[in-house]
């Protein structure tokens, strides 16, 4: 399943590559070269050295294939999500080369019909990331999963649910648990190389999509699985994708990421939950068909000060009675060992007395 | 907007053809006939009087384009969800005739090769009822629709919701209100001649599409606008579709529809809830976005006599202070009359302080 990735960011990748850094952050694949003709001749680590990575930066298709590459990632997602036109040669020079495209883009580039005839020719493929699976409905069949799942909630989008995610992960696996991360949106799923973007999904088959993503962990040998959650479940637009999650993957316990400086959800004028609230209405919500409780607060600190941070800290703390930390700046493994011994296996709710 | 209906129900009109039924029963659109050659020379009020119909039953589609139909529905959804093949001459027929199709089958019509070819040549269309349309990604307009909306919510799947729904349209109507149904169901799109089923919509648009239905609504003039719910809240598969309506038709108000006799979801083993928690969940949810009360409760009560129905209705009413009624059993008129006063249009929240 391992990739050993060529990244396609012409004339990008220092300012505007998220989807690559993301990768190489976070990913397990291997990075042959990064292709951008602006930082050629140099190393990751010269331009962006908290990705501590020593991939060659080079400026073509043609020199990254000397790094043995097995697929192009398409390194970045532009407003419009469409393919820069200059980037064409790149990708059908790829293809030719057999390499696998692996593309985030919304444009999928398997419909384009110069890729898909060259792809089929040469037998390699086109992933476009985004575009979702057939996947069965909601069975229950999560309900046997041996292994404790937990899923992060957030008080907004784009707080830090999947880093917030794979810094667990990467506590967890360093004291020794078998973790399995669970992607759930397109920069989670191109950094594990598997997944489906939930929100891709039909609303009828999106918690089953959830089902499929924690069964496969589990038959993957995880002793323990955390699940990138997307959206909040007060967003005017995106609640039915947290709560598809939710329902779906049937977590033992929820870690709430949660970024301070949100007076508003997005755009919209709802006002974003509290610490108090947002913990209240998820339980809520779980306790009618499987309890997880909160287990941990994640916040996102970043653009406060170290005092600011600490205090912020230390508020949500004496509201929450949880742990609570911000796992970029102070990193995951102390929050691991606080929430670990807080989460346990739950069961779903059999036939009870209806209150 | 409004068709004249040829029903195509070979040998099941009285049996098997619950979709035939349920538009014969609340469809505005006119019923031309009914062809089905076992009861071929009678007419629909011989076989089902509660249906109040007096459209003539003929043998064939070449005897029912005597009574001008602009479109043939298809009476049923078979088990797997295809076109019985016997019935596969009569639609051609139909199209031939250029007759607009109109089909809630799974098996999409139009996706036929050699419908969908002869339906162009014809210059007529196939309406494929599950087949969602492209919609936007929910925007916040449906906050500026002046006419108050309510949205029935259940403590389970097929309680009634849509029938509630329609019987308070109907009560609502009677008393003077120009009140729009708005259906996000199969047989609630079949029988509105409109429509939306949200659950085949993709989950990031499924809020998107709740509030395009509502925007047509309004535009159309109504004063009072109720909307089909779907699902179940704690339902273990579902929910996400059920959140999705409750956040992007933005309701002032929700009726809960509700089955006494069901203690879990479906075959689920979820308890169902009971009145105050459903109560509770729902309002605390939509609290933080657009708040919406439950204003009364429509039970379904089939199966039950009328003392046992009558003892659940004052159960109902002493646990939850609201109005309680039957609207099968008893009609919606007194029902609506004891809701109306509760439902007052609610703004969506501004950015307030954080709890």
């Amino acid at each position: 399943m391992s990739r050993r990735y060529a990244i396609l960011a012409l004339d990008r990748f220092a300012t505007d590559a998220k989807t690559a850094h993301g990768v190489i952050r976070y990913a397990g694949d291997e990075i042959a070269a990064v292709i951008d003709p602006a930082s050629a001749g140099r190393r990751v680590r010269d331009i962006l050295p908290y990705l501590e990575c020593d991939a060659p930066i080079v400026a073509s298709l043609a020199e990254a294939l000397k790094f043995s590459p097995t697929a192009l990632l398409i390194g970045t997602a532009p407003k419009g999500g469409g393919l820069p036109t200059q980037w064409r040669a790149a990708v059908r020079e790829a293809i030719d080369a057999r390499l696998e495209i692996v593309s985030g883009l919304h444009e999928l580039l398997d419909e384009d019909r110069e890729f898909r005839v060259a792809a089929r020719a040469a037998g390699t493929r086109i992933w476009d990331v985004r575009e979702p699976p057939e996947v069965p409905l909601f069975s229950g069949d999560v309900y046997g999963v041996a292994a404790p799942i937990v899923l992060t909630i957030g008080n907004d989008c784009a707080v830090g649910k999947m880093t917030v995610s794979l810094e667990i992960v990467r506590a967890a696996n360093a004291s020794g648990k078998r973790t399995r991360f669970v992607p759930t949106g397109q920069t989670g799923v191109l950094i594990a190389g598997w997944g489906i973007c939930v929100d891709r999904v039909i609303s009828d088959f999106a918690a089953g999509a959830c089902e499929q993503l924690v069964l496969y962990a589990a038959h993957e040998g995880a002793d323990f699985i955390v699940v990138e959650g997307q959206g909040a479940i007060n967003h005017p637009a995106y609640a039915a994708v947290t709560l598809a999650l939710m329902t779906g993957c049937a977590p033992d316990a929820l870690v709430l990421v949660f970024d301070p400086r949100r007076p508003q959800i997005e755009t919209y004028a709802t006002p974003t939950l509290g610490y108090s609230r947002a913990i209240a209405l998820h339980e809520d919500l779980l306790a009618t068909i499987k309890p997880a409780p909160v287990v941990g607060v994640a916040l996102n600190t970043r653009g406060l000060t170290d005092d600011e941070a600490a205090a912020e800290i230390a508020h949500a703390r004496e509201v929450t009675g949880l742990p609570c930390d911000d796992l970029i700046r102070y990193g995951g493994e102390s929050f691991y060992a606080a929430i670990a011994p807080r989460i346990a296996k739950a069961s779903p709710l059999g036939p009870a007395a209806r209150t």
